[in-house]
């Protein structure tokens, strides 16, 4: 057995076996195998791809790499939820607290924003003294407190992902499901889960435009999840437009805090809503759908769900104060709005455009380790099927950075088509798969 | 033009331009592409391949990476020979002096050993003395004054080719066929040639068994140099058995002294001779093939062309004294004769087995940078149609170290079938391939 041969192996699409996979892996990790044969390797799986097994060991193999959190003596359920990413996608932010404040402990490891997509994190660190790391034993603690928590991946939380995962995003090796699903689960049973919630993004917006393939990373990360005793529900849902209006890190804490108070975007809240209600039967704490999605209005709008999230942010050091206050944190320097060109009613958007405008105007990074913009974004005033007078502005631009506003404004001058007739406004759920 | 984007759109089939090929190449010799974005790259490249265009501009970016020979002021034409590499294949030791010897200028640059073939440079080097480095100035002095020099790939000539094919060599990208042909054509380039003979060896023994793949590089190896205004000519050749029947390093130039005194193996004469009537073709010495091949037995018989060899070694260093006293030179410690089980006719020699069993007894590496033992090696009685008596002796083994002598034994123990009826003896030279 030698890094050369596996590498030859999966080349010539051989199925490996646990001690090749192991032994690659951890070897990698001590340094014995190089950056130049991994990266051979992830490139010959993007071509050759992974068997369930051999998807199953290398996700074993992730886990082996560090620690795992305990939380068998906390007696509720402990149920995550992780979107593939999307722009606008702040579900996170508010579904978390909406079901830890129902009773589900919610252990929720998340990422960064990279490309045109924002991560959950930067959008939690423009609260000003929000930190999203810390040992072990404080996750544990705050889990035991208040039952949520929301924290980055550690360095003692499977190294071998984040390791991989940066090489992956430097050789075009990101795009493949086994891949993509070993990195994904890995992080999330090592944070001791007992069931998961999935949103695969499909859509223009998305990572996987294609529904044939969203389906397949879907039915990938069910049979992983089976395969550790996990309860996995996965849904398919549109990333044709953005999800409620605001795009950027302050912005969308702006907009979950609308959400917390029953004032949420019609879409944001009804994807959140969904998600929670399925959290819940996989948490045992309701039977039926219709009784757990009334639980989570009513959590909405009697201030039960803002008043969880404000524990959580205070539990991670943020301040308060700006999140009962959200008018004091200020705007960026500079805004531009755009306005209809005709009358009409709004067919498309181009969601990638505007999750890269948002990036171009600081409020996301291109290279891992870029810093962001918390003031920085975009204001989406109409949404696919809205009707618009020729001069209504639809799309608002803001940045503290002059020539960045000016560069995005003509990268989203076409981000949207209008149209004479109305059109209908597209399927938000596109499918559910759960236990196969 | 980002590395990133460069390996994407080979990943996904696309075709790259002058531009980023040579970008990627020169990075990657700056340092600014690193190991492991080069490796994934050359993945990609081993599924996609690259057409005739991008070989040709991976070729050029490969030679604009270092310094070349320019041998313009020499009048005669610098014809090369280069072998795919093969089992006992020593025809390159043979060839060059014969061919000089004729007035071809031979500006030959060799390699090493690697895997279970023999390298011509480890060949030479079992002559005492004899060295294969030295100056561009020393190359050009030799081929100025004795018309044949044979060295191998200094740092100066072709660098990118030197650490690309370290990495390649452990990322299991070696076996493509357009990353093949940019490696073999940049140094036959470098080395100022006007034209070139190639021998491709196909077979049990050769890198590339199946003869439609054979022809494939053939034909790949052909449109290069034809693109680079060099005359080509490719011969397809049988490696279903050992050319000769010696193995291993100063075994071959033991068998190559035959050769040269008029006195070597059918087959092996037979190759020799033809490759170098074509490279005297080539170089406009002779237009009559039947002329040209009665000038290279005349040469072998009338000592001129062991007259060159011994002109060569001298030049480079090596001791005259042991080529003119070979039996001086001395056996192994240690040697084991192998006998038929059965009266019959060998219908079948597995050659790969010979070329690994030869690398165990010491004459090879498996390592690039392991040292080679120059009396080690594998001595064939009898080859494909010969008719053999139970008990006759078939092979025998040498080698200085004991314990691999007795492993290479159980190794090779059925190295050969042996049938009752007779067979025909295998085609020698299968295809011959010339400008298209």
């Amino acid at each position: 057995m030698t890094p050369y041969e596996i590498i030859r192996r999966k080349r010539d699409n051989e199925t490996l076996s646990r001690k090749e996979i192991f032994y690659f892996v951890d070897e990698f990790m001590r340094g014995r195998i190089k950056d130049y044969q991994m990266s051979a390797f992830l490139m010959a799986v993007f071509y050759q791809g992974l068997n369930d097994e051999e998807t199953l060991l290398l996700t074993e193999a992730y886990l082996r790499s560090g620690k795992t959190i305990n939380l068998d003596h906390l007696a509720a359920r402990k149920i995550d939820k992780h979107s593939t990413g999307g722009v606008g996608d702040k579900v996170s932010i508010i579904l978390a607290p909406l079901a830890a404040s129902l009773g589900v402990l919610v252990p929720m490891i998340s990422g960064r924003g990279l490309g045109h997509t924002g991560g959950t994190l930067d959008k939690l660190e423009s609260i000003p003294g929000f930190k999203v790391t810390g040992s072990i034993q404080r996750f544990k603690k705050q889990m035991k407190e208040i039952g949520v928590a929301m924290y980055g991946q550690s360095e003692f939380l499977v190294p071998a992902d984040r390791k991989i995962y940066a090489l992956r995003d430097v050789t075009a090796t990101v795009d493949s499901i086994p891949l993509i699903t070993a990195s994904i689960m890995s992080k999330k049973l090592a944070a001791g889960i007992d069931g998961l919630v999935l949103d695969v993004k499909v859509g223009n917006g998305s990572f996987i435009p294609r529904m044939t393939r969203a389906e397949q990373l879907a039915r990938n990360l069910i049979r992983i999840g089976q395969a550790f005793g996990k309860k996995v529900t996965t849904y398919l849902t549109s990333m044709d437009q953005p999800l409620g209006n605001k795009i950027g890190n302050w912005l969308e804490i702006e907009e979950c805090l609308d959400c917390l108070k029953g004032e949420g975007p019609k879409d944001l809240v009804e994807l959140t809503v969904e998600l929670t209600t399925e959290m819940m039967i996989l948490a045992d704490l309701e039977k039926k759908r219709s009784v757990a999605k009334k639980k989570c209005f009513q959590a909405l709008n009697d201030g039960s769900a803002l008043k969880k999230f404000l524990e959580l942010v205070k539990f991670q050091g943020g301040n308060i104060e700006l999140l009962l206050h959200p008018e004091r944190v200020g705007t960026a320097s500079y805004s531009k709005k755009l306005t209809a060109a005709k009358d009409g009613f709004i067919s498309q958007i181009d969601t990638y455009r505007l999750g890269v405008g948002s990036v171009h105007l600081g409020a996301g990074r291109f290279h891992a380790g870029s810093k962001v913009d918390p003031q920085a974004g975009l204001i989406l005033y109409k949404k696919i099927g809205d009707p618009v007078k020729k001069g209504e502005v639809i799309l608002e631009l803001r940045s503290n950075k002059q020539a960045a506003l000016e560069e995005a404004e003509i990268q989203l001058d076409h981000f949207c088509k209008i149209q004479p007739t109305g059109v209908r406004t597209p399927e938000l759920v596109r499918k559910r798969l759960s236990q196969i």
